[in-house]
């Protein structure tokens, strides 16, 4: 059939699309942020260099980023709630299976990506990647839907927005939804990081309830052309005039890509008896990613009682008050910082230093975060600070949070091996970097504005290793020993620790952070590292985000994580003792006042079919499965009058639009008409309006559910062990199993052999054109 | 229940011991093909130093590798012929769920990797990564099994190896012994490579049938392992007396890791209309990959006709005459090399610099490949050449092709830039270096001797990508810019093409080709590239492994690998038109005789149990499925004479081993102790014997098959379709499928937020020390 190679078609260049697209979203954040950025620090510069004091700069701050926080945390409390937050526990637990609605409207898009612009313009503690993962699922889902429920609307409904068939508007399925959702989000999280596989890896590791090998292939071809749209549109912003000579590639968060100058091989090194240092950091950073989500949960618990999405002026005012804070505390600290000089003429040589191409190198290091306003001492910036001296503390707080921790990976990464020691970070400074940050993460976490935990937890963590790093070096030098130790391994590998204590991710966090630093010499310190701090993370429960989706009671089958005494319970535990017996069941022809009633009396999702209907109501007698139908299904089908139909001729007239299925072919015909129908539909509001919308004519009809009942559904044996449903369950992506009395009917079998075999015959058959062959 | 932590615990164990197994493994191998490199080289070159002439050196070469040509053949034609090849496609046969006898013994372990030592040290246009999976699959399953079958026959029996439980004896059923195959082949590519990530997205992208969470987690502690293993080792053996302060991890195959002077950032670059060139690449690497599947499949049903293994003699002599052939032209080319003059004095400086720790640059570089004779000069042989000039051809073709492959990528990296152009590599060297090696792969591959095919490959591709490099090089200088163009980038992008065109992995090629090279920065390139190749590729087939496995019949379920219209028919196909109706069936209790007929009428692996025999035999009645049995339980029972028992006291006395289950107690022992029995049984050869070994009393005796059987075996409905019945023998790990007649009975629902909250209340249930709970 051709309409399937068009499909397969389209499959792919969908994937290609929302690579594009998700490509150009993350460039018009990084330049919104960047903007945001230079107006709040460029303004307070001037202040302080014009005025200096502390009320004049410190109310330039704090009245920018208040601004920057209303209109953050406007946009969740007034425009979109679902835009709060980092939206990886939503989208997981969509792509689990389970509908919240407007999680991928546009309207949540637009309300998420601008948000986060403004929270971390207002110097929250957050990041972009969490935002990107739930923006790219829904770029992903409405690429793959091609058509809008919003964007109809918006055009008062008279320009449907739904791409035709052969425009690619397959894929309004459920299953396809998701499988685009899933590509959405690997490519969300590979262009806020410039890291495609990384972005991949999270698809594959954290968010798709099930794995396809097509899912990775199409997110595969989805993050590399994200990744290469969003490098393509950086160079053609900084080098617009010779886009042709300049080198891609080159950009990457927190890392340095000029590696002629940042000697990535002899600054990431480590000893052998530098590992047991790092796992110390892993279990450390377990700990702390543990601890981390107990007090968040204990204050989510608070914040669902007193500040819910009910009382927005209250969300309002808790993002405003927390931005005040975090702000006030950055200003003070930057305003009582210690001085210290300048790095001398040799070393502002190689900071100044131009790598081959026409780039200067501390340039790129800088991007992104404030202007450039003096050559090689950008991040030495003076503040209050006597001339020729810089402010130790402003250097990491009065930056960007993601400039701050490209700093503590690599400050003085540029200069000569001999030159390093010099640009070690303070420790008083990395203490404070360390403390205050963490401390704030677990208020920020949850607040009603966009925030995402990834950068804020890279960023302690870094801050984490360096201290532990420049303990380290202490002791070897107390020791009188010689050797280096290398400052940048510790930060990255601190950074991999508590990342990986946070989120329990284990091959994402270490592509990601070794994606993002350029720290290939580092990888399996960083696996080992990681794996420490997720095996004494998961003592103490859950990663953040599966904590959260516990919070909102989604029904999550995550059977690895299950413990080993679940697994024995479930492994023993029948299926049989779970199942709910009390099922309400419609006849394959039903009268549509029959089928209302029970919409109306059962929020059930789902209705097996079957002529038995009394039989399944009343007893525990096992009845004849047909099919099962879907609520939204019958819906959609009850609003469109599809299906409808009228035995007696004489009666009422059949409403224009009814359809009386005669044939296979006009049934195929109906399904698909119904299938061109929006998906979306809000059951429980729609559904009462569209019951009222029937006429008692209407009403009287009959309607045969059978072309639209789902064949076959999944069936499980009553005594099967409760670990056979998990299985299926999640590999099969389901939300409701039959069950089946012990000890089946069968009438044959059917062997891998016979399948593969069938499979060759396909092909052959293919070849000689006879579509179909009935093997032996 | 304590066992169920124990295993927990176990799992993670063995993942760690797979990893440190694989690592020493991994060392001695590359020892093993040092050495004997070394001896053949040395003596050559000492001969050509000595006498010259053409007889007496190419008499010399030529003996050696024939003498290892015979020692490679010979492991393969009269030790294990499962040792030929690289194993992948056997490998992974076997992860499908199709059992292949003595694939994974220890001797074949110990032939498959002696054997690709001397392979290797022959010169065949071979690698070792092949052989490391299917090696790695050996380990992983035999650690996993915690007792080998082949130890057990080596010690005559008296000593059973087999680890009692506490040690971890758990695993002895097929499900684990999957798993933990498919992670010894993580560990295995990820040491041969020296590519952690790299190996675990193989197994995932390739191996496991089907994909679990905690694999990946298993997967990813064994590579990292594994690889620090083999670091540490590296370590150990370079710098034995300071291993305290060595610098870890720079250990990288085809990488240089000294980046201090490498310049990985600025020798690795590629600009923005470099893509399309690459991007063509990977339709050349597709078409190339295509026509060596394509020529190869006709060489190999060639030898499948007239050098298969039942005439050992003919393959080693097959083996030999390959040896001959490719030493005889590779020592040919060098002969009549042309010469060219040495670097120049200061270039040599940067050759022989010393990076900051105290080992030589060019001493890694070269390293696994000849003795380092004369610093500096180490990749410029004088050969036949006059003093003051090296032999052009001889640099490529006289070491090792891993050695040649890292020069074609890093040659002339230490430079400073200026310096590079003089370090290109000859033009006609690398057309030589391209065609030659790739004519002959295509015999190689499949001959009678352990053979890998991923450096081949990536040879033969990065050649052609530094052909491509030179050319567009000359157009752009034709052009009169003055750009530079990374021919390092285009080797790496071209390695990448081919060998995504060959074997059609994605992110494994990329991930890999990224981890063993250093090309962090090329990620997106090379992504995109392979993905061309591959779609290319797979226009004309399937990829070398699939197609092998395709050749040997194994039914192996690819479904996203199925075309579009594949996919439409499997739509459209019911489980019905294809099931086998012809089954039989075993009652559930059994008379030893009847067992016996049925086991020696049916070469079913699978049986069946169900007490309307009769029916199942006879008609197409749906017949009660009470459990299904597999051929190799039942002949265990036979062979230890378990779960026999005797109705009439009056008869003859019940063999002293026979017991009797009545209670649930009873036969949970019981199947304990079948479990405690080896794993492997042959049942071809092994059933006729145990079959022969019952006395007449035993045959008149009874069976219980009930306690054994395997309860609530998969079940698909007749009219579901094709898909459905794929997708369970996929993710279910399947090899076969009770075909239920359509329209079932049920008799209740199980939802996922049954499962969910069963699950939070089992958590709860766990706390308050209940167990089992039954929830409402």
């Amino acid at each position: 059939d051709q309409d399937y190679a068009l499909a397969e078609f389209y499959r792919w260049a969908i994937a290609f699309l929302i690579g594009v697209a998700m490509g150009c979203l993350g460039f018009a954040v990084d330049w919104g942020i960047e903007t945001l950025n230079n107006f709040k620090y460029n303004n307070t510069f001037d202040v302080v260099n014009s005025e200096g004091g502390f009320w004049k700069p410190y109310l330039t701050y704090i009245s920018i980023s208040i601004m920057y926080a209303l209109v953050a945390g406007g946009l969740v409390s007034f425009v979109e709630p679902l835009a709060a937050g980092s939206g990886i526990a939503e989208v997981k637990t969509y792509l689990n299976g389970v509908h919240i609605r407007g999680l991928l409207a546009v309207k949540t898009l637009v309300a998420k990506l601008i948000g986060v612009v403004f929270s971390i313009a207002a110097g929250l503690i957050a990041g972009k990647e969490g935002p990107f993962v739930h923006g790219g699922g829904i770029v992903g889902g409405g690429i793959g839907a091609m058509g809008s429920q919003t964007l109809t609307q918006l055009l008062r409904g008279k320009w449907k927005v739904q791409a035709p068939r052969r425009w690619g508007g397959f894929f309004r399925n459920d299953a396809d939804h998701r499988d685009f959702t899933a590509i959405g989000t690997a490519a969300g999280v590979a262009t806020a990081f410039a890291s495609p596989i990384g972005g991949l890896l999270f698809t594959i590791e954290e968010g798709a309830s099930f794995y396809s090998t097509s899912i990775f292939w199409r997110g595969f071809l989805s993050t590399g052309i994200g990744v290469l749209t969003l490098h393509f549109l950086v160079e053609c912003s900084q080098h617009p005039h010779n886009i042709m000579s300049a080198h891609f590639g080159r950009y990457r968060d927190f890392g340095l890509y000029t590696d002629s100058l940042a000697f990535y091989g002899s600054r990431m090194f480590y000893y052998v008896w530098d590992l047991p240092i790092f796992f110390t950091m892993g279990a450390i950073g377990g700990l702390m990613g543990a601890l981390w989500v107990h007090v968040n949960v204990k204050i989510t618990a608070f914040r669902h009682h007193r500040i819910n999405f009910r009382s927005p002026w209250k969300r309002l005012l808790e993002v405003a008050v927390l931005v005040f804070v975090t702000a006030s505390i950055w200003f003070l600290v930057a305003f009582w910082s210690p001085c210290a000089a300048l790095p001398d003429a040799g070393d502002l040589v190689w900071l100044e230093a131009k790598d081959d191409q026409d780039a200067v190198v501390t340039e790129e290091f800088y991007a992104g975060g404030g202007q450039v306003a003096r050559r090689g001492l950008e991040h030495f910036p003076q503040l209050w600070c006597p001339a020729g001296s810089y402010s130790v503390y402003g250097q990491l707080f009065f930056t960007p949070l993601s400039q701050a921790l490209r700093l503590i990976i690599h400050l003085g990464e540029p200069l000569p091996p001999d030159a390093l020691d010099r640009f070690y970070t303070d420790t008083r400074a990395l203490l404070l970097f360390f403390t205050l940050p963490y401390a704030l993460m677990m208020w920020t976490n949850g607040v009603g504005a966009s925030t995402g935990m990834f950068v804020p937890a890279l960023a302690v963590g870094a801050t984490g290793g360096k201290l532990m790093g420049q303990l380290v070096r202490a002791i070897v030098r107390g020791l009188g020993s010689k050797l280096r130790v290398s400052l940048a391994s510790y930060s990255v590998v601190g950074a991999a620790a508590f990342m990986g204590g946070a989120t329990r991710m284990t091959l994402t966090t270490t592509v990601m952070v070794m994606e993002t630093t350029g720290a290939l010499q580092l990888i399996v310190p960083l696996m080992l590292t990681v794996f420490v701090a997720k095996v004494v993370g998961d003592k103490f429960g859950m990663g953040m985000d599966d904590t959260h989706m516990a919070i909102r009671g989604a029904p999550v089958l995550d059977e690895p994580a299950l413990s080993a005494e679940q697994k024995m319970i479930a492994d023993k535990l029948a299926v049989s003792e779970l199942m709910s017996m009390a099922v309400v069941a419609l006849p394959p022809i039903v009268r549509v006042r029959q089928l209302v009633e029970t919409l109306r009396c059962c929020a059930h999702q789902a209705f097996p079919v079957t002529p038995e209907v009394r039989r399944a109501y009343d007893s525990a007698e096992p009845f004849d499965l047909h099919g099962v139908i879907l609520r939204s299904t019958l819906l959609r089908l009850l609003q469109h009058r599809i299906g409808f139909f009228s035995l007696d001729p004489g009666g009422d007239v059949p409403p224009a639009r009814s359809h009386i299925p005669t044939t296979q072919r006009e049934r195929l015909r109906l399904l698909e008409r119904m299938e061109q129908r929006p998906l979306k539909l809000r059951p429980k509001e729609d559904g009462e309006r569209v019951i009222r919308g029937l006429t008692p004519a209407e009403e009287g009809m009959l309607m045969d559910l059978r072309p639209f009942m789902q064949r076959n559904p999944f069936v499980v044996q009553a005594d099967a062990s409760l670990s056979r449903a998990y299985r299926l369950f999640r590999t099969m992506g389901l939300r409701h199993l039959f069950v089946a009395p012990p000890q089946p009917k069968v009438m044959g079998v059917i062997t891998r052999k016979d399948i593969a075999e069938a499979n060759a015959k396909l092909a052959l058959g293919r070849k000689a054109n006879l579509g179909l062959t009935t093997p032996s």
